[in-house]
């Protein structure tokens, strides 16, 4: 069995750590695929790669301490039965020996007062891909995996610029080349380093990563793969069905107001209001998008410290009927983001490595229904694009 | 322009009244097309018939009072402003003229103690089909109406046990022919006169309806059209987009318990245990059927006299993601019945005259996404059935 | 320090086991007393009995396993540490040896089909009742105990028919003196063993107990003491805060409606429409008490088996204010029911403590706080019981 | 019958729309006083001022148009029944001409922009009072009213700075006699020349008004009476019933959080983060104040347009019970502004009047339960507030 090495930005982190436990309790057997789209039974024709070949490694700006988070999710959160935690420690210690470390460039102010291990020490950002590149080449070589993901799980990053460069890879390539502020956050040197090593990469964070025309151009002239970005698990996921119903039914949307609070590092990453706008933007324009008009839409995200994992989520959407009659719906969503999360981690892993293995190249397209900002795509209804996924995994 | 003639069953309830004021409001451009379906601008180039060539007439077992109707909308429920009462006054007075003593035959308790006019008097079945024709077609003569469709907008009947004769038409045709009990409810008495004058017969009532192989052996043999029962305008068009939410991620539900209060005719009878036992029934099949297995479900609706037209339901579902952990969403629903309801029954109307012009007879399965209990097609999910619904119309 | 003997009816189920498991904790200075209204800060100079000075036995019908009961808590409903599983391991296996088989007269078909241990045989109550007394007896004597607090934490029984013979103490006997049929529940059964040996009653459940004027006068003559009935744990301690709400700024409750659902072994008893019957009156006349007149109520409690530990309630209150405007509130309670009750349970038996310290006899009014259906006070507004219980404790 | 004369600003506002409406219907005994807490059983002894011997005055900064308030209440929102537009028709055409303009000062961008009425112009801000006592000295005289109260029902006011001169009345006077920017903001202006005229000023806004210690120096020296700010209407008077049942049952809040829609005049105005600053921090200190430590708080207040008068809140509670459990209360509260606000401002208006019969002066304590933010009393807890208000009326 060929090895896929995955390397994951933002190690150990809450997300990075529910997806290595998930995986090695799939590849034992311990756990069902719950969770995960391409475990469905209509897929059940289509080979994915096995649990049991991926190897992780990974990122990280802080001490790593997998262990430490997966107890802490046990504790704070109710997650994982004791029984993950002892069948996940060896692995842990595995991964915990190849995590390198990441960059915080350009990651916000709550982010970089995280910062312990950082690989940038005044060198031009080009110097600082490079670095990222041999990491990833070391960890394929090691582990000898015939394929290599990058998921990027790291917090949100403050909206970056649309600068000049990012128009032309050569244009990019002069711009990286110059010492002083990057013409590119972490996200993207990230992405960059990745399909220069023609890798896949996954931007599971609503940072900018692979949104820049150079880096599409240099996906096709590597034929790195790349995706949208935001992972779609919650309050955004509800409203990518919830909206069309109302367009279905022809009833117009006054309004929708979504209010989110949640409790753990990334909600804590998000109370700097930069890196907020970030996120608000990515959750926002959807209702717009799907409805074809512009109603009135407000979301908050807050950090609310005693929900940990728990974000909650409340919904109001006011909208009108026939002959001007005003009704109301309302949501609430308890949902538990790591454990949301990881399972379309591993989907997106296992769907890069089938785009690797049919050849492809350039932006995966097919997985819009993950995303709550998808690349190469406009459609919003989940319903639409979960049809996008089903024809793709037919082909 | 031709006209056509609308037959409503009901025909002073408050779901008759407000499609009537509506055609009124909307021949007279007073009212835009929201929240009907074959106005979506998707749908913009299909030739619908239009709103004032729609002529009412109908049955009722209570004194009909439409204006009544109206104005208790008005002061009880918030509906409508007074410019629809003063527009709609005069048609109002036209429709009260047509409308002629209905059947409460198998209706239950709580309608049989509303009835103050009733056309079965020791008469055969069979002969109550005639009569019902004969009103039909006495309707669609003195109206001129080059079309004919009957709407069953009356209360929920008590769930009807299916009989040997159901099974073919000159069985039936047999049954209905000796005094006695009738082998039919009222919604398939009514079902059956329309049929036989060839016209479209919409079955917006959980009741039995043409859900009766007899019925549909009778609608291809006179070109007569027929759809499936149960309005889906609430509580269970909701569950029609969210439980395939879960469906698409992979997301297991545990359970899922629905409680539905509302105050108006409706609610009270179906605070008969045997009329609701119809209702609950409608509502409750379509979870399993969606998520294709059978997790807890519970649906209830009670009758909460202040609520008047005003359905709230509250949804509560427990369901489980990645290694067991349990999450939930719950959602309210805060709709007004009969505005929902008036919409949809204006398109059906057109949907069904649409049929009639291409020539179609049987079974309306475009038709599937109106209903709770869709007749001819198992799919419950509500965006492939609005797709049905959209491939149709591009036919 | 002198010990106080609890007995706990029902003593291998949820409540019990938590309770035993918090005195442990408590004891052992491992929890904090969150939850126990006599360990607020405005109590703070009342001399309690001490939290190591209880100890625990009981009657039970099922074959006992608290240890399996509080693992499967933790796994089943997210409670506890493993340090309290862990740390209550050794007091759990003492009270275990100290269980008795308990009786299921009454107690409905649910019960009945769990009973593996069961005293009654062909006896008749009278001696059914000594039988009860002298394992109580028993007990004190053992553990030395000066004190003896008997707390009834078994599911809801039917409600049982008052008879003739409950008017007095003399016809009570002569009743129970003969075999057949018993004139009382389990419940009432205990409430009067546990008078006859001095001791107080708690009765945590809905059921008949101490509601007996026989029963009354049994405890006047005794010194025994008795409580209202049905811990208030949840929707119904929300009610009877916001009932209040309305009252006082004169707003008209039009209609209040709450629906609960649960999953643990007393949802499944409450699955039997008798036993639910108790359960639905005990909780219904609340509003009606608190507001001085009778909007429409409705209250449903469902078993849904994923559920578990946790009661979620919704209620829906319809209100009218000012010129006619109509308004609502709804609420959503998530609560875990085991570990609301047990720190009531410990306060109950401080309380009873207290009482028998002060030489009290009779009803204890002052408990009114915690019930349901309280006894001996009509009153049902929370704030006005709190501080019949803050009087009383500054005496 | 001697009449009251009552001094609105923001006289042609919604509240003060819907409180001349109000007093037309009850004098006229067209409506009962549901939502008049001195209209409960509880104080029918007590001699209150009638309906019909109040007449109506006030301050207005935009054009004046009471009866489109009223129409636009009805067609927007759904208030009130055509009758009511019809009967108050004359008194509104009477108190249209009693309307003088009012100030805007230190009112913020959003009130200065909707100024078309504004009695300053280069003055000094002790002139601008003593043209404001002129006002209402004019209007009791003309009315012939033996009793004059001032309600402030205007928007809320950005945060006022604490000044030295506020600290004495004669400090405060210097000050109020230099041209320039004002020492006080129009609210306080308006405060200061009702207790000048021996009035009684109720501040039903979040602003300062009489917040300042020379006023209430003032209020002593003349008689006057004032009262708390910013009166408790919906989500505020929620968490004062539902944060004491924590309290009373020693569970710890962890968490409370609460946003809150609508979309009227005021909403617009909190659209400005000065003016939104101080209702937020009105209605954000109670939990800390009732629970007697600082759970993380969050409430934030937004103007969504579709919602025009219905003010919808939702408060999500975080609560940790026995051995670390943590639960869950929601609550959503769906109030409409105005008719809440306006029994409550009669309520106040016959408070005062009775005050001013029992010779009282300075603070109105009895008042706290109206208030977010009760003027010389610490007290949050409804019911304890309730008490006060119920011991002051047997008095």
């Amino acid at each position: 069995m060929s090895k896929v090495g995955v390397w994951l930005v933002g190690a150990s982190g809450s997300v990075a750590t529910a997806t290595i436990a998930g995986t090695v309790m799939l590849s034992k057997r311990k756990a069902k695929p719950t969770g995960l789209v391409t475990a469905l039974p209509q897929f059940r024709g289509v080979k994915f790669c096995r649990f049991d070949s991926l190897v992780f490694g990974g990122h990280e700006v802080r001490k790593p301490d997998l262990i430490g988070e997966l107890r802490s999710l046990h504790s704070n959160s109710g997650l994982f039965s004791p029984e993950v935690i002892q069948l996940a420690a060896g692995t842990f210690r595995q991964v915990r020996r190849r995590i390198r470390p990441g960059i915080a460039a350009g990651c916000g102010r709550p982010v970089e007062q995280m910062v312990t291990l950082d690989l940038i020490k005044r060198r031009t950002p080009a110097k600082v891909v490079a670095h990222i590149r041999r990491d990833l080449e070391e960890f394929k070589e090691q582990t000898r995996s015939s394929r290599l993901v990058v998921v990027n799980l790291s917090s949100t990053e403050p909206p970056f610029r649309r600068l000049a460069c990012h128009r032309s890879l050569s244009k990019l390539r002069r711009a990286l080349a110059k010492p002083g502020r990057s013409p590119l956050p972490a996200s993207s040197l990230y992405c960059m380093a990745a399909l220069e090593a023609g890798a896949a990469y996954v931007n599971f964070t609503p940072s900018l990563g692979p949104d820049v025309p150079a880096l599409l151009e240099l996906a096709e002239e590597t034929g790195g793969l790349v995706t949208g970005s935001d992972g779609k698990t919650g309050e955004t996921l509800c409203k990518s069905v919830i909206a069309p119903l109302f367009v279905m039914r022809n009833l117009k949307i006054l309004s929708w107001v979504g209010h989110n609070i949640f409790g753990n590092r990334d909600a804590a990453v998000l109370d700097d209001p930069k890196n907020k706008s970030s996120k608000v933007k990515s959750k926002d324009h959807l209702i717009r998008s799907i409805a074809g008009y512009s109603p009135q839409t407000l979301v908050t995200i807050e950090n609310i410290a005693s929900m940990g994992e728990w974000k909650t989520a409340w919904d109001h959407v006011h909208f009108e009927g026939f002959l001007g009659a005003k009704m109301v719906m309302q949501f609430v969503w308890q949902g538990c983001d790591s454990v949301l999360a990881a399972p379309l981690v591993l989907d997106l892993i296992r769907l890069a490595v089938l785009a690797q293995e049919r050849g492809e190249r350039g932006v995966m397209k097919q997985t819009a229904c993950f995303f709550k900002s998808p690349l190469g795509v406009e459609e919003q209804n989940m319903f639409k694009q979960f049809n996008m996924l089903a024809e793709y995994l037919k082909g």
